[in-house]
């Protein structure tokens, strides 16, 4: 599509709501295509965890080290420049190995747990770190309280690390939970953000959406405000031709009863979303979704493909607020 | 003196009681020139602190890393090739840097700690960490209670690492005290063998008489199975023609109205001890000490050093034996 220069200049304000790697890089594209300020990110914390004794947040931290240019650009995850010292010498005392925690990426979770004791809520620290890795953006924890991702599976229970780390997705899922995603409270900046259309656009960003994006929308004020808000809301679909590029989203929904598909996509997240962003490899899938859709190139490879899918993705959704399409989606509820 | 060869090969058993660094040193030459598995390390917890959420032991990590052959040999404290990320990488985030750890050091405290809160006790985690350090030797802290040493100083009260760390043992001391230590259980091991003479020889390794051996002095049970042993009980001074090698031991022996000498150390020692070894440089002292003395060369700066002097102390301590000394010492009581 044609994009609007004044759009692609980045004046609009943008909520972007994520997991960790695959979001964290659209995350990134919006970052550096909006103005300073211009961007929230929501981010999932069902991955969170206990481990050695410390708080580990994956998700947050993989946003903070994406946006703080601290990100490890070949392995996906952690810190640049890592290294590995303190693991090798937990090895050497048969301590728990199997979470690999980079001498960097230690400091992160020694202070985010000394200060989660101390008091301070999750938002508080990491809006504190943000600022320290000099991040012009928010960075906000779907919720202060603890939701924890379940997945019931053929191998019995598992928590989220359990499965994604140390069993490396191979596990046959049956369902899915969010331990405590009932009582948790959504940040009330976020919520007053959708109701009073802070946001020129809401974008639910190509993460898993049964593993990192579902935790956000079990809580029930956030759903609902999602829902609700007069903002435009589009998704970016992470899956192409089908497939996930990463992670086991296709795996996943074909276990829970869902297409694998952008229709898969669209239907999943029907009565929240506006439009949803397929890859151009999908375009013959468009006509199919009962939503409207942009096909354009999903796949980020360089930073300038990350851009490029923040512009479309800012345009489109533009575009959906000047076709009202806003009351469609609610009428689709 | 003559050494006896069958004592200089190490047939003897040694209790050695100890602090950080100084005394490390000692217990690390009679580790050097004992059998396999006769040395026992009675060490001072007196120090112990949390610091960032962990449980840091620093005179317990001194001799492990001393003994396994990890200890920086420059530095006098921390592992050798120890690196520093997680250090940096803290301060960039604003946390506290004042207590420097090490990245292999931290492995350590983040193990310990977790295994802490897992209800384990600090005794039974430092002797699993002995032997994955491949240490033949019974490291054991002075009680898996907490005892806490503070100083009251012109600056107020002070802990240990604040004092000793923060202040650089600047501050004035007036007074020494050790929470916990009334109500603290000694080791059951270390009272029986005291009780038992399971030692040939028991030795207060020159550490600060008053920061270091005194919190251990001060647990009741083990100072009344100390002054009760039949085993030979002697010190090494940690001073040397009145100055301390390294640390405040001079300084706040005067500050608390000791002599800072080796009759000092004597008088600080008496009814506990048998025989007091002092450097050569102090040996016009002997004659005015009220114990048995052995003039030697206390200062160690080889690990010759370190064995020669142990193998005097197992000597010196068995001519005791022979000579029955232990019944003076506590007629001097």
């Amino acid at each position: 599509m044609t994009q609007r220069p004044d759009i692609a200049r980045g004046g609009s304000s943008v909520l972007a709501i994520c997991g960790g790697v695959g979001g964290a890089k659209l995350a990134l594209g919006l970052y550096r295509v909006l103005e300073p300020g211009r961007l929230t990110v929501l981010v999932n914390t069902g991955d969170d965890f206990e481990h050695l004794g410390l708080h580990i947040s994956p998700d947050i931290d993989t946003v903070l080290y994406t946006l703080g240019g601290l990100a490890d650009p070949e392995r996906g995850w952690g810190r640049r420049d890592e290294t590995w010292a303190c693991m090798e010498a937990l090895k050497a005392l048969d301590a728990e190995s199997w979470f690999l925690l980079g001498d960097k990426d230690l400091a992160v979770h020694i202070e985010r747990t000394r200060r989660l004791k101390a008091g301070e809520t999750l938002s508080g620290i990491v809006g504190g770190f943000a600022r320290h890795f000099g991040i012009a953006a928010e960075i906000v924890p779907m919720s202060d309280d603890p939701v924890r991702t379940l997945l019931d599976s053929d191998e019995g229970e598992l928590t989220f690390q359990q499965y994604f780390v140390a069993r490396q997705c191979q596990p046959k899922v049956h369902a899915i939970s969010f331990a405590g995603a009932e009582a948790a409270r959504a940040p009330q900046a976020i919520l007053d953000g959708l109701g009073g259309a802070a946001y020129d656009a809401v974008v639910l960003c190509p993460s898993n959406p049964l593993l990192s994006i579902d935790p956000i929308l079990r809580i029930e004020t956030l759903r609902g405000a999602l829902a609700a808000t007069p903002s435009p809301v589009i998704a970016v679909s992470p899956l192409v031709g089908g497939q996930a590029l990463k992670g086991p989203a296709a795996k996943l929904m074909k276990e829970l009863g869902h297409a694998a598909s952008v229709e898969g996509i669209a239907d999943h997240y029907r009565g929240l979303i506006d439009g949803l962003v397929i890859d151009t490899l999908d375009r013959d899938h468009a006509s199919g979704l009962r939503v409207a859709s942009l096909p354009t190139q999903t796949v980020m490879r360089s930073l300038e493909d990350r851009e490029r899918l923040a512009r479309d993705c800012i345009a489109f959704s533009a575009e959906l607020a000047e076709r009202r399409l806003p009351s469609a989606r609610r009428a689709g509820c």
